[in-house]
């Protein structure tokens, strides 16, 4: 058990979800902090049975703290979470900031739980549109190595925030009164819509969701040779990434044995059965901590392809619950050391 | 200028839109005729000034037809179409009955104009999501043989008819009054959701939509040997098909290229400005002929790959355009012969 555990920004989408989780899965400590922005800070909420007083996040925040998990902007992060490392705590962070860089661990607990027992700062959790593909890539690239992955992505408003849901929503009923919507969030009207364009421009006409999944794929698989071309497309979808992904393997690999390696995975739940209409759906999906595998085929287009339809809850395996999962992991490896 | 021209089907939602485009484009024949189901003849429509009342469609109903425009399920145009091509009418066909029938042309104006003109019965109009692809293909296909495609689209309701839209508005009008929604036309709740099937499952894991996208495109651009990688996904979206494409090429097309490429070909429009937040949009390409592409750039996972975003109104250039321009075509053809 950990002594001191913070919580940074326990107030987002993903923050909400993850104390519920740390709820649910009883996860202990002998104390938690709650840390927030001045705007923030002063107000209560309650865990576990017990009521918490929001305390405003500064770089002095971090004495005696053990154990820090973070769901924040990039800028927060990075402003930080170098003050909490230097205190001696551990983090776990939720934002983009620092996944890449080289001292950073970035964790997927089925994937690569020793990257996150060897950290000695910061263990960074993935992008939601990356955890989901590597799950369904690494049992793929454990049977024969994958060398090339084509993905598109149909992308939930929650990815953007409490704020990217709402406009969503609110977009919508706008749309179906005949009225107009000032768009928080997204740069063109989301609802009865689709936006190829997630982040900003990055390289190569790529945008930084997009690169995103080529980076941290590899960094993750510890495999630099994967190639990987995505397109991020945000539809109007409230909650649940899909992606439609296509991998050559260096030897093929059947319908038959992926869905297998699939169904013998820590997390990955195969929903395929085209013929009685089933097949992972975000309507079905949403709430759950697993990735839903479907439409697993052959890539009728290459001898060494294979295609599926992969579905999950981008706030839980996308983000809250694979930051608790990796919680977990340490707290269990402390336990056990 | 035809003689007579009959049109079949022309309240559904590609009907409508027929007739509208007839209108707009001042298509004119020396007499029109109008045939519908045994259910809707009787009733009257106005076209071109004129009102018209629906005669019912019987395998009686096309002597002295000249020329027939079909906008009907595959059952009604496996049954009456033979009838039109005794009696001697040239047909243009929307359904995808004859579509793949050796003796039928399938023909898109602005790439194989020839096979209307050499056609002697049933000329068929492709399926929507086929066609603003092929359009797409065809100037990169001149200018390098393709070799491999792999397409996700992004499906609107309206490619179900008319009740598919009606199923995603009163869908999502019941969703945000948290009521349940009765679904007419879709196997699950269409609103707020993704679902990745179109039509039944056809062969190899493919569903029938996407096999179409496989066989049709070989046969328009007589090339057999394309192999083609689909996955057809319906999302909220009322009308407009969007779609991934990466396209693999003889030799590599440089986006610049290929930018120029489609700029230059007849019904394609480039918007192309990811870093002013400049792409095509279902909804900004909606009640448009064109075939937009935008998200131009090299497929960062192969040397020979190009990769692009690809919107167009399923229901005009998808559709009823398409038909109205094969009848333009044949109309132009016979006015210099």
């Amino acid at each position: 058990m950990f002594d001191t555990v913070a919580i940074i920004g326990a107030t987002g989408a993903v923050g909400h979800i993850m104390r519920k989780l740390l709820e649910d899965r009883n996860f202990q400590a002998k104390q938690f902090r709650f840390l927030a922005s001045a705007r923030s800070a002063g107000k209560t909420l309650e865990f576990q049975g017990k009521t918490y007083t929001l305390e405003e996040l500064t770089k002095d925040s971090f004495a005696g703290v053990e154990l820090v998990i973070a769901s924040t902007p990039d800028d927060v992060a990075a402003e930080f979470l170098p003050s909490a490392v230097e205190a001696g705590a551990i983090v776990i962070d939720e934002s983009g900031y620092w996944r890449m860089k080289p001292e950073v661990a970035l964790v997927i607990p089925e994937i690569n739980p020793e990257a996150a027992l060897e950290a000695k700062g910061i263990i960074a959790s993935p992008n939601c549109s990356t955890t989901q593909m590597v799950m369904a890539l690494k049992p793929l690239h454990d049977a024969s190595p994958v060398r090339r992955v084509i993905v598109s992505t149909y992308q939930a408003t929650s990815g953007a925030g409490i704020a990217g849901t709402s406009d969503l929503l609110e977009g919508s009923r706008a749309y179906l009164e005949g009225k107009k919507h000032d768009y928080q969030v997204f740069d063109h009207p989301i609802a009865f819509n689709a936006i190829p364009q997630i982040g900003s421009e990055k390289e190569d006409g790529y945008t930084s969701e997009e690169m995103k999944m080529v980076y941290e794929t590899r960094k993750i698989l510890g495999d630099e040779s994967i190639q990987i071309n995505p397109t991020c497309v945000r539809i109007p979808v409230a909650n649940c990434h899909s992606e439609t992904i296509t991998v050559e393997t260096e030897r093929p690999i059947s319908p038959e044995e992926a869905r297998q390696l699939f169904s013998d995975f820590p997390g990955i739940t195969v929903v395929d059965d085209l013929q009685n209409l089933s097949y992972p759906l975000p309507s079905t999906c949403d709430g759950s901590d697993e990735v839903y595998i479907g439409r697993i085929r052959r890539d009728i287009s290459s001898p060494n392809g294979l295609s599926f339809w992969c579905v999950s809850d981008n706030l839980r395996k996308g983000a809250a619950t694979n930051a608790v999962q990796i919680a977990e992991l340490l707290a269990k490896h402390k336990a056990c050391t």
